[in-house]
């Protein structure tokens, strides 16, 4: 069996590759090791950017994401008893974010795939890279094998395509944070139209939504928290006690339906390539969801990696594919950036005495109060324009 | 021997503070431990923000300062083989800084206080405080006595004012950073019309200037440098190394007139008054000078306290009086975040791993490329308005 691009995972950033390179006449195989019922149903992230709302819809598949996501045009900074707007109507004219699940992202890439004829395989065993420091890599799987022109690995941190390239190749930065996040999906109404970003001396909180009947929220928690020590009672206490802290706003509560806890980490490797394989999204870098950094910087790297695909099968040059980490990597270390800036900004750190906690305060008041520092944090959140040159 | 406002120190603050008094019509004694030579010599800050400028030109005490003083409109950031101007004129339209040595505003303020027949003593000793929790405090030095209705204590960081405060009123921020600047002024004609703020492999350079003939010079060095490990040669080698990283650049040299280290710390006590004694400038708060905040700070606090002092003793009421630190702070906080967030933009940390540097490398791209970013470096940097409500 033979392909031109052998993608190894089914999530947004494999998906859309997919999909993007059937727009440009190239062909690929998706090959994902979970159930098609899984990756549709797997919560991840929710806030899209501009930029990755106008890729989806400029590629065909953003009807619903039009009819379902929800607009956002700012939200609220929440600490010392008050509640502070970040305007992007107003900061970033023109550039809002959009609420919508990344599974829904999933399901429409998905239906478009499979509509158009792709090949996309689901529950795929013992996926494995093979010569890719070649031109002529293969995967095998299942009893299978497939060989490509080129290889995606777009399956995630712990998938299999980084751990492939030689040791030595890549440099990879990692940072951990001392605390995690557990998160909630709850069946309720939110109970604010926007995202609330709460610092409190008790750790941060988040509100924020998937549809206008889920929402969705989160806690800084410790490292290690186990999930099983919050039941739904102290789930809501503790919401209660870090969002409730402005006059006049009750939290509505509901069934739970979905809690995990997310460790809070940072990595990048470099470059993100190696010989016929390219790395993108998760399984190159990770940021903590902070910033809503991880599928907006997936669609970067794929709308780069498109390109570079195209140029490379319609001129037969590697020069363009050589580039694509080059071309990525700056947007990386900004998101990188944004999400260690962003995460700062909001949490508790037990290694902070009264000075640090005075300094964040000081710079939340700034971000809250100056135009300027308000639109950096805008124009990251909403995203930077796209830059790429490769 | 009675005053109204009893002054400790005759540094800018100090100074500054009995001259806007005088202005008030409300008399004041200003005590100073050195003489006036040494004051008018002491080589510190050099760079003045557009309000500082603007107080002291509407104080009467700016004709020289106009003449001599060196505006800048923009400063130079510089790493990565290129530099990058932040410009003040596009970014923050109408405001900029000012060359123009510490000692030079003393001298200016020393012959205003003189001229107008102002009592300034020089190499006043001992100078002691006494009763500053009543409504009756005084002042003892060199075996005399002064009855003051108020005290002002700008005797800065190590002078007795704070000191007098009765433990468990303060509380003290204290932050210090792992290394030094050890700064040179040196005869010599400055390589660049405007600051370049250098971050280099080897640490941190600041090429600035204090006059067309004179040049000043700052390079990051172990908290612990022995200024005599540093002849003029070395320190000429380490400023080419680090300052010498773009084309076209060329490090002009001469002799060096004044070298010291000088430790980088912060520092803040709140609350900045207790009783009838009131804290300003150095007295109540240290910067590390990355940002040039400490002079600019210093007088934003004088600004208030006159205020307060006029109303005081146009109506009795303390109020006014009561809410100097609070109105204060806000500012010096600012300030501390400011400092602090240049100081690490710009300089190497042994803490540093790869990811770090990473961070910061990207940091200073975002601050060069976004006109968001590149705002909130320079609205801090001339200074933001005065905003202070009593």
């Amino acid at each position: 069996m033979r392909t031109q691009v052998g993608i190894i995972g089914a999530g947004p950033a494999g998906l859309l590759l997919s999909h993007l390179l059937h727009l440009r006449g190239i062909e690929s195989v998706v090959l994902e090791r979970r159930s098609r019922e899984y990756v549709e149903r797997r919560v991840r992230a929710g806030v899209l950017e501009q930029g990755t709302v106008d890729t989806l819809v400029e590629a065909g598949v953003g009807e619903r994401l039009k009819r379902e996501g929800l607009p956002h045009h700012g939200i609220e900074l929440r600490y010392g008893g008050a509640g502070h707007r970040i305007a992007f109507e107003r900061l970033v004219p023109g550039r809002c974010i959009t609420v919508y699940g990344q599974q829904e992202v999933v399901k429409d890439l998905i239906a478009a795939r499979l509509a158009a004829g792709g090949d996309v395989r689901f529950e795929v065993d013992d996926v494995a890279l093979h010569d890719i420091g070649t031109d002529r890599p293969s995967l095998t799987f299942g009893g299978e094998r497939l060989d490509c022109d080129v290889i995606a690995g777009c399956d995630g941190f712990h998938g299999v395509s980084r751990d492939s390239i030689p040791g030595g190749v890549l440099t990879e930065h990692r940072r951990d944070y001392p605390f995690a996040w557990l998160g909630i999906l709850a069946r309720v109404k939110p109970s604010s139209e926007e995202l609330i970003y709460a610092r409190t001396e008790r750790g941060f909180a988040l509100h924020s939504m998937r549809s206008p009947e889920i929402s969705r929220f989160y806690l800084q928690v410790a490292p290690d928290e186990d999930v099983a020590a919050w039941p739904d009672e102290r789930i809501w206490a503790e919401l209660r006690t870090r969002l409730e802290t402005v006059p006049g706003f009750a939290l509505a509560t509901g069934e739970i339906i979905e809690r995990s806890v997310t460790p809070m980490r940072s990595f990048v490797a470099e470059p993100m390539q190696y010989g016929r394989l390219f790395l993108a999204g998760d399984a190159a870098h990770i940021v903590p969801p902070t910033g809503a950094k991880g599928l907006n910087l997936a669609v970067a790297d794929v709308r780069v990696l498109t390109e570079a695909l195209a140029r490379f099968f319609a001129s037969g040059s590697a020069e363009a594919l050589d580039g694509y980490s080059r071309a990525c990597l700056p947007r990386v270390w900004r998101a990188q950036h944004f999400s260690w800036w962003m995460t700062t900004l909001l949490h508790t750190f037990d290694s902070d005495d009264a000075y640090a906690r005075r300094l964040q305060t000081s710079h939340l008041d700034y971000v809250a109060s100056s135009d300027a520092a308000g639109t950096t944090l805008a124009e990251n959140y909403v995203g930077l324009p796209y830059e790429e040159s490769l």
